[in-house]
């Protein structure tokens, strides 16, 4: 790979430019997630308004990109300034949108400025095209895509739409990036950065192929990935529950958080389990571009309440947890609808169901909100959010995505709802709203979730894979020790690799190693890498996203009061809290790291090459 | 009254103007409807959009408004140009807004031209105020009136608010103007037409007091009504049990529409009637400014998933048939719920509850759509609107407020969605929808719709008051006869009247002669009126309507098919349609009215004195 195509797109005045990143440079960062951090912390200015026209918008592939079927190479990756974090924003999102991106003749999208005027934006074949789009501004993502592809008469299966929803045109914090009807890059609110932009799709479709240098290598690292993935257990797992195939698993270790983290355990968990949608919802299973895996679930539903079109996107574990169990909603059929619906108003479900989860909680505890309580009876407008009872929730998507009474607080995140009530009621990280898995029951992921650069992510080290499924090796649990911190900060350097290859992560949990990934890698760019300089450079990417935040003023590494002072009451963590493992392992961790207080020493911007940015630190 | 004193205000310029309209001038039309339609069709030029900068709102008091209590003179009526039917839009709202605007200065507003930005307005004891509307742009009309006091800090019970909510912004053809929370200026879409001038509220307050010229005369007058209605069982009825009382009623004589009109009964209709909604969810009645009737409902609802905030507005008669029988939905609490949700999204519930009335009927046939039931598939988005069922229609009251997918269709109303799937199944006149009461059961009432200039409405004749109430005298309500052609006529003439002085048409039911009023109107003008000028002066405001309306193309008196053609099957009126009653009366109020093919003739127009529209027949 000798260069990165990027296409420059400025709204503001409505002219393209052509830009190509140096090889050099893409050996640095690769590509997706780390070429974008690069970029976002080089060109947006210090303290800019995420909502504002100096922001950026970074939409990725990476260097094996549609490039070969068999393990996941179709992932998008997404890189801004975060609306609802106020720090560096990133998300990944599977589906097919980077490689037709490549095939439309270029390796990434840089959406600069602001329009006055909605638009819509086709990139066919290198040709860039604006569109108004007076017509669907206001509309859902379902519709937009419908509508773009029949504007441009395209083919079902020819070409990708990136879209957003009204949540992302009304500056939602938390609004997603939606594709294929539900494939979202949904953390971190780079939605609201699109709509802000007022950009309401893109769509790319074309027919050039991404390069190959060594096409013989390539192949190599193809078939060891294809052979250790098809052969896996996990695959099998993944492929026949989906991601949701968690909510036991993680159930049974009291992990499953529960009544807005309350509890770690849900008497009903069996109900929205991924073995009951899979027994009862199932249509069948979907893939990304070019996956094996096909951990996608095509869903329907009976009943006329909550109806979904046959073969929509089903939700993954994170959302039956965010409006599942934390919300006690037992209800298969409610949730599907519900993450329907917001992938049509394009939120991301996480921090949506947990916004909802606080404000839940604050309705059962208004007495103790003095004047504050007539406020909250005010903005809810009769609204009754009541565990376990969906209408509400399905209302506040509505009003969330409108900004409407209660959801124009809402729309701020959990965080803001809990402090504009003044209430300490909320499990979050850098303004991020934490995933499924409670970290005082599995002690790693409270590391994992305190020293995630984006705010509460299970993403950026997955502590479940060793804690809880024994990949590689199994550890304890409820165990704090400092190895866990060194593992913690390998998988966070790995996965910012992986991320920027791109290639999903799920193909880590069955080939678990840089090793398995430096055929691929040198395959397709000609580079003499080794498994060592993979982990270099994500040690180089998740220091450059950490000098990101640094120069915005970063918050550090922390979790929630709910984390580290309340215990769970129930389940097998009965007890725990996560304030011990954090204690323990952060120091640990910034040892492993070679940072002092939360921030890059120069000794460790220079071993990495980062010397450009000592101003910062 | 010896003048009307308008406030101009010009939206394009930010510019506001007083004027003063002549005594001639209100001898000839009072105020109210009679001045607005009159005002209108001098002043909105022929075929201007009806959302355009060039089409007008009037906002109007009448002589006796706001000036003594005992009856009911608190209404608003609305003018302008319809974004629904596309003829003369008007519409009459209960509440305290137009005494308040009396006391502000101004007998009315006009709003005209179009603002860039989204304002609203104060008007103070004279002061005109334009304050940025950016906060509250998007939000629901509930939190829209708590805003605007707050910003101005008013006191709960000083001034008024009107508002349109996110329907009236985004141009949905039958959005409603709100005032306290739940009173509506529902009919023909005027929400849109204040959306599209980008004003979002108006709060009028002061402390002027209306004229009355002849103090002694005018108590006499007010007298005579608070007696007749104070000891009038119809003020009892209504008090007890608000509106709704009508459902047992009409449902008794088979005229209450059903699924889409095409049952004109409803096995559970003593589940959504008057006495049900007293029983369990009154918990107080609310009359409008000087009101003594009180037919107003506050009500509480118990579940969850139903929520409103105790005291809040309940559903009228009409609300109930929309939402309720015409859809089969007989949980009253959800229609609680969704009545709440409409007036804060701000949309007429009868138009809406039509709407939705025919989706469920092209959903449950969509079999028979051909290529179409695709495009409706997809365009649903999942949503199954099935009978009886209460999720969908909720969710649909955000998707038609929003513009989303189906609801981008439906927002263009009930005949609009019926066409664009080419299904006969709409209950209409003149392009709006019908209200309650089936005019092949109430054969008067076919008349009625037929020949409302507004479009199907039962408050332009009620002639339910003689076919069923008896009031003054009791017809068969099957029966046809060119008498009640001729009733039809009169009840046109009064009521437009009565519209104009401005006083509450439930008066009538118990005050129901145009001598009733003469003391009052003389009093308040210190005009030596009769009670035949009364009617002259309705018969003149019907035929300034009917002019608007030719002069805009208008369609004609007819009914749509589903009431000529298909029979009734249940209740007392089984195997009746509405054909004959149309056929037979037509003619005769043709005659009676001096018009020809639905056409004022010259001489008609000469006799009441408008020669200056000569040019429209």
């Amino acid at each position: 790979m000798s260069e990165f195509k990027l296409l420059r797109v400025n709204l503001s005045s409505q002219k393209v430019r052509e830009e190509r990143v140096d090889e050099k440079t893409l050996r640095r960062f690769l590509g997706g997630r780390g070429l974008g951090a690069y970029l976002a912390l080089k060109e947006i200015p210090k303290g800019a308004d995420p909502l504002g026209p100096e922001n950026k918008l970074f939409i990725m592939s990476g260097p094996v990109t549609g490039t070969a079927e068999g393990f996941e190479a179709g992932r998008t990756h997404f890189v801004g300034k975060s609306p609802l974090t106020g720090l560096l924003g990133e998300s990944n999102m599977g589906g097919r949108f980077a490689p037709w991106m490549r095939y439309s003749g270029y390796d990434g999208i840089v959406l600069e400025g602001k329009s006055d005027e909605p638009v819509w934006i086709s990139v066919i074949d290198g040709e860039v095209k604006f569109h108004s789009a007076k017509e669907v501004w206001g509309r859902g993502t379902h519709y937009t895509e419908y509508y773009v592809k029949k504007q441009l008469n395209a083919k079902p299966n020819e070409g990708a739409v990136l879209a957003i929803g009204p949540a992302g045109e009304n500056g939602v914090r938390f609004a997603s990036l939606i594709h294929a009807g539900g494939r979202a890059g949904g953390r971190t609110g780079l939605g609201a950065v699109m709509g802000s932009k007022k950009v309401k799709a893109i769509y790319v479709y074309g027919t050039r192929k991404p390069e190959v240098v060594d096409e013989e290598r390539f192949k190599k690292g193809v078939e060891h990935l294809k052979e250790k993935i098809g052969n896996h257990p996990v695959k099998k797992a993944l492929n026949s529950y989906g991601t949701a195939v968690l909510v036991n698993i993680i159930n049974k270790i009291g992990a499953l958080p529960t009544k807005n983290w309350r509890k770690g355990t849900f008497e009903k968990a069996e109900e929205i389990s991924g073995e009951r949608m899979a027994e009862k919802y199932l249509v069948k299973t979907r893939g990304c571009w070019g996956c094996q895996i096909e951990c996608g679930r095509l869903v329907k539903t009976y009943s006329p309440e909550w109806g979904v079109p046959e073969g929509s996107k089903g939700p993954e574990y994170e959302t039956i947890f965010a409006i599942g169990s934390n919300l006690e909603l037992s209800n298969l059929e409610a949730i599907i609808r519900i993450n329907h619906v917001l992938n049509d108003l394009g939120m991301d479900t996480i921090e949506f169901g947990n916004t909802v989860a606080v404000l839940m909680e604050l309705y059962e505890r208004a007495e103790e909100l003095g004047e504050k309580s007539e406020e909250l009876k005010k903005l809810l407008d009769g609204l009754r959010p009541v565990w376990g009872v969906p209408n509400p929730v399905l209302e506040l998507a509505y009003k969330v995505a409108n900004r409407d009474g209660i959801g124009n607080v809402m729309a701020n995140g959990a965080k803001a709802l809990a402090e504009a009530f003044g209430c300490d009621c909320v499990a979050e990280a850098r303004g991020m709203s934490l995933p499924a898995y409670d970290p005082r029951a599995i002690k790693a992921m409270a590391l994992a979730y305190a020293t995630s650069n984006r705010g509460g992510c299970h993403l950026r080290a997955y502590a479940v894979s060793f804690e809880v499924l024994g990949i590689p090796v199994k550890t304890d649990p409820l165990e704090v020790n400092k190895e866990k911190a060194k593992m913690v900060k390998e998988q966070q350097d790995f996965f910012a690799s992986i991320d920027s290859m791109i290639v999903c992560k799920f193909n880590t949990f069955m080939t678990p190693s840089p090793e398995d990934y430096v055929d691929l890698l040198a395959g397709v760019t000609g580079w003499d890498v080794t498994a060592d300089e993979i982990m270099e450079i994500g040690e180089r990417i998740y220091n450059v996203e950490r000098l990101f935040n640094v120069r915005e003023g970063d918050p550090g590494d922390y979790l929630s009061k709910r984390l580290l002072e309340e215990a769970l009451p129930d389940g097998p963590a009965k007890g725990e809290t996560a304030k011990e493992a954090l204690e323990v392992m952060l120091p640990a961790y910034y040892e492993y790291r070679g940072w002092e207080d939360g921030k890059p020493t120069e000794e460790t911007l220079k071993r990495l090459g980062l010397q450009e940015f000592l101003y910062i630190i």
